[in-house]
């Protein structure tokens, strides 16, 4: 089995072992260059992508999304009852939210993930650095940060890189992704960018908050995969709204998907409405 | 002369006395139904708005903004480079730029404004606070906090009240304006967000992020003006692209214009392009 496939997969084997059965459906884990890594009842088992089943199990890989600044109280529980019953990675809410979803998830492995700095990613690294350390304490285990857009756009890469320092640091034994907004970057700043993250020992970059003009596209997925090779992993948001959607991401290279529409994904169906 | 009109322009008053000379044009400071308060060489003087001249000088209302993430340091400068140009109220950007506009701005009278917890108001109030103290401590004297919708969505007024009365504590000395995002909630829910807003002793009540869905209505800042009455001011933000659509604001009660096309405004003209 090939080699980076697997590592590419670790993130991924790391947080399902052990936590949720296999059932049915084969889990997809990861996807490289016509490759899928899934593990099944009988283990693990790399298949060519024109080989594989028509229905995967992706449940484990998405972090079920509710940012939208009107979520209210019961809006957040019912995301939380939702992520429990069909084993998602995490839900992903608003700080606001984190001591609401942690006592809603209790004993669970699902897992809060917030967002900092979100979604412009134009406050100070303290800022960022102080409202991770706060979500962490009241129970979040991830943290998505968005990219300071202007600094990279002003050239201050040097900025950046302290910038994710200064949140690995404070999120030190938690998941630390980096949300790039990659509509508003040019590839080379994209690749740049997950250079960085990768040197700073970020867990994964990201594509998209969900809040600019675009959302995850294969062909972002792809080079930011390509960047950070098996470093990193890759989280496509923004803008997926159905298995077939899920699915090409993960082919792309995608370790993790951010979505609000995750019932229509592992229903294996597509509902209509607005995105994240 | 009207008392709550003069109370209502007090605010306006207060902070263009002294700082910046009347020039050719009169300067407009407030409306209330149907008499506009004017400064003009000669002084004070309360007109019937059918009886203005055509062209006013706006100027000292407007937070000159730029908010969009991939904003860059250039950017920033020419900002303020206008902003000391045309006497503009305050320069308004994200906290990340607050010493740099800050540094440029040194010996001028124009303001650093920034916002907290923005655009979607979903961080804690721990947070927010903790940004707008950073933000002050770094040169800003006007901070624009984001109403906690889901808070209030979720009825919890007490706990808006909190969040109002932690950002005042946080701010003392300095204006605290808080951006309702009005396109997101009921009359109702404007209504008892000003009074809580004016009750905790907060400087203004803003319609805006410039980030959602709508931005300023002449029927939000009515309603708002009437729910906070002289007690507060009133900042019109999101959507206002030219004169024409600045002085409806003023009219019907702003004492404040968030613009980013204040070129546009003080020339008189009006520019396309996409928005805050």
């Amino acid at each position: 089995m090939d080699t980076i496939l697997r590592a590419t997969a670790s993130e991924v084997l790391a947080r399902v072992e052990g936590t949720r059965p296999v059932g049915e459906r084969p889990q997809l884990l990861a996807a490289l260059e016509g490759t899928a890594l899934l593990r099944s009842r009988s283990g693990l088992e790399a298949r060519p992508v024109a080989q594989l089943p028509s229905s995967l199990d992706l449940a484990h890989l998405i972090d079920h999304t509710l940012l939208k600044p009107q979520a209210c109280a019961v809006e957040i529980d019912q995301l939380c009852d939702e992520a429990r019953t069909y084993g998602f990675a995490s839900v992903c809410v608003n700080p606001l939210w984190v001591p609401r979803a942690t006592r809603n998830l209790e004993g669970s492995p699902v897992r809060v993930c917030t967002v900092v700095g979100f979604p412009l990613g134009a406050t100070t690294s303290r800022s960022k650095a102080e409202e991770a350390r706060e979500a962490l304490t009241q129970g979040a285990r991830e943290v998505d940060m968005v990219l300071a857009l202007g600094v990279a756009k002003s050239g201050d890469w040097e900025g950046v890189r302290r910038d994710f320092g200064t949140l690995r640091e404070a999120t030190s034994g938690a998941v630390l992704k980096v949300i790039l907004e990659t509509c508003l970057l040019t590839d080379e700043e994209k690749a740049h960018s997950c250079r960085l993250a990768a040197e700073e020992g970020l867990d994964f970059v990201k594509t998209s908050t969900g809040f600019s003009t675009g959302g995850a596209t294969e062909a972002d997925v792809a080079l930011m995969r390509s960047a950070v090779g098996a470093r990193c992993g890759v989280k496509a948001s923004g803008g997926i709204r159905d298995y077939a959607g899920a699915i090409r991401m993960v082919m792309a290279g995608a370790t993790r998907l951010g979505l609000s529409s995750s019932l229509a994904v592992v229903a294996g169906g597509k509902v209509d409405g607005e995105g994240y």
